[in-house]
């Protein structure tokens, strides 16, 4: 599990109050299409959650607003008092200062810039608040309760819309200068693009693999006379369709597997860590999981890294919010003590 | 400077005769064509040098033995005694584990497989001495005293008849499960090879950049009416026929530089480091230097990483494996101490 920043002093009663079953923890993944909430107890076990679109939302008071009321209907639904929600937790999709608590910039779907979400959030709800990127926080669920327990150097890359990276290295999260590592949306690999980057749009992987990659090539290729499947198909019907025999869909896949192998690489000859972990709505998608474990497996002379899906699934996110949540709280109540 | 793991103890009076003038450190930089060696002070002030071809020279105990000698030689030409020395490292060029000083896999150039060379050298030398992978060591010299001083996160790229990295974060020396973070010579970018490596050949990007890939790139090229440079002229005298402006020397080198720079960025996407020096023979090459930048000031759409030279050129491992000695005759006093 990633190593939190704590002393090893003796609980408190402030402590052993959160370690009970009488505090709860929320947490929260703010997606381009879904908000998403869920609250656990202090084991990190979820007792009840919730969804909302957030499709045509953009103002960050107005998701803050539908986080606190996401909030209250969940103590509502478990009887409880709000009083009992001893932390909240945030993964935003864009990058994000933890230590100040602000997302710095969101991709194009949410447009945020320097948008100070601790602090919105910790006015809104009355309880302490923690932001991180949002998938940052799916690595520490997947390493906290995933694929990557006990795993001190990994990374975990999401896939869905777009591609990024959560990278922890000697058991922490690894950010970068300006909380950017793991951005890899923009690397160059044999067949993407060599144009300069624009800003608001896909990278030069992303147009290949993820998401929308699979539905730009799979437009490119497509012919009525060679597919059931609509023009404006999903990446993941698109791999479906491949493992069902359909060629052109083969093609993408393995376009898409081929990219993403070769970027895995290039991570792992920089890093040198053992294990990737795949995930995000695309990421899981086994078939991809399993053609670009084909291609990585041919790219190394001496050793490879292993390649295994999400353990938690659509829930890293929200797990890694949950941890954080909890760690917010003791950390808060170890600096209140001291 | 990268951190040491010390603790702040007061200094006993083992240690002051370490930071006395009375105590002399041996840096060895073990290449494939030289063997060189400087005897320094505690400050890291170089005394004396010597270097020794080491052209078909494989033999690891054969190498022990030119060292053995090259020290003898120094401590004779200072009018010193052996004793003296305190301490000795040495930098390979190849997988190490400075843990169990091991010299895991070289190149096909040395050839060395598992070779227990701290203990060769301990055992030839009766000093305490350490090794590491010899990139790894100018990185070391360029955080101690170099282009990188006081700067947390930045990666070293030695580039000389192949490519390969040593990565800072967080002020320490990041080497990866099996010690071979930063071993980029067979990134994948646009351009290169999307052929499987093969084992003691250079890698994807060593092809098309790097001192054997500007060769290949020019032996490809050159035609005697186009130039004046013989066919097996060497990179760094290509780059120069650049600078003179010649037109197939620039195609070379604005191909090397373009791929270098793909290199580093996609580095900078996974890490998120502010700084890249170059150093190596072929590295350090101002017109590979300035042209990389060009490159590399296209890609981003935000920010971008700073690329510097060497500070220490040539010396940057040779230093690197000083302050390694240093530091081996400092945590073995303190060890002996406590």
């Amino acid at each position: 599990m990633v190593q939190q920043e704590l002393d090893g002093s003796t609980p408190s009663q402030d402590e052993s109050r959160i370690t009970s079953k009488s505090g709860y923890f929320v947490g929260v993944d703010i997606g381009g299409t879904n908000l998403r909430l869920a609250l656990a107890d202090s084991d990190g076990t979820i007792l009840a959650r919730s969804s909302t679109s957030t499709v045509g939302v953009r103002d960050a008071a107005l998701i803050v607003h539908l986080i606190r009321d996401g909030v209250d209907a969940l103590v509502t639904e478990l009887s409880l008092s709000f009083d009992s929600v001893l932390a909240l937790a945030a993964g935003a999709p864009g990058i994000t200062d933890p230590n100040e608590g602000v997302v710095i910039a969101t991709s194009y779907l949410m447009g945020w810039n320097n948008v100070p979400l601790r602090t919105m959030l910790e006015d809104a709800c009355g309880v302490p608040a923690a932001v991180d990127n949002d998938v940052n926080l799916a690595a520490l669920g997947e390493s906290a309760s995933g694929a990557a327990r006990g795993i001190n150097n990994f990374v975990f890359i999401a896939i869905g819309t777009g591609i990024g990276a959560g990278i922890v290295l000697n058991g922490q999260l690894f950010r970068g200068n300006a909380w950017s590592a793991g951005e890899i949306g923009y690397m160059l690999v044999p067949g993407t693009s060599e144009q300069p980057a624009e800003r608001d749009k896909p990278g030069a992987l992303e147009e290949m693999a993820g998401g929308e990659g699979a539905k730009t090539q799979w437009r490119n290729r497509w012919h009525e006379s060679r597919t059931s499947l609509p023009e404006d198909a999903l990446a993941t019907e698109i791999f479906d369709h491949a493992v069902e025999g359909n060629v052109l869909a083969q093609e993408v896949l393995e376009l898409s597997a081929r990219t993403l192998a070769y970027a895995i690489h290039n991570i792992w000859l920089v890093l040198n860590c053992d294990l990737f972990v795949l995930g995000g709505s695309v990421g899981l998608h086994q078939a991809l999981i399993e053609a670009t474990g084909r291609v990585l497996a041919t790219r190394s002379n001496r050793a490879q890294p292993r390649l295994v899906g999400s353990l938690l699934g659509p829930d890293a996110q929200l797990m890694g919010a949950i941890f954080l949540a909890i760690e917010t709280a003791k950390t808060r109540v170890l600096a209140a003590a001291s």
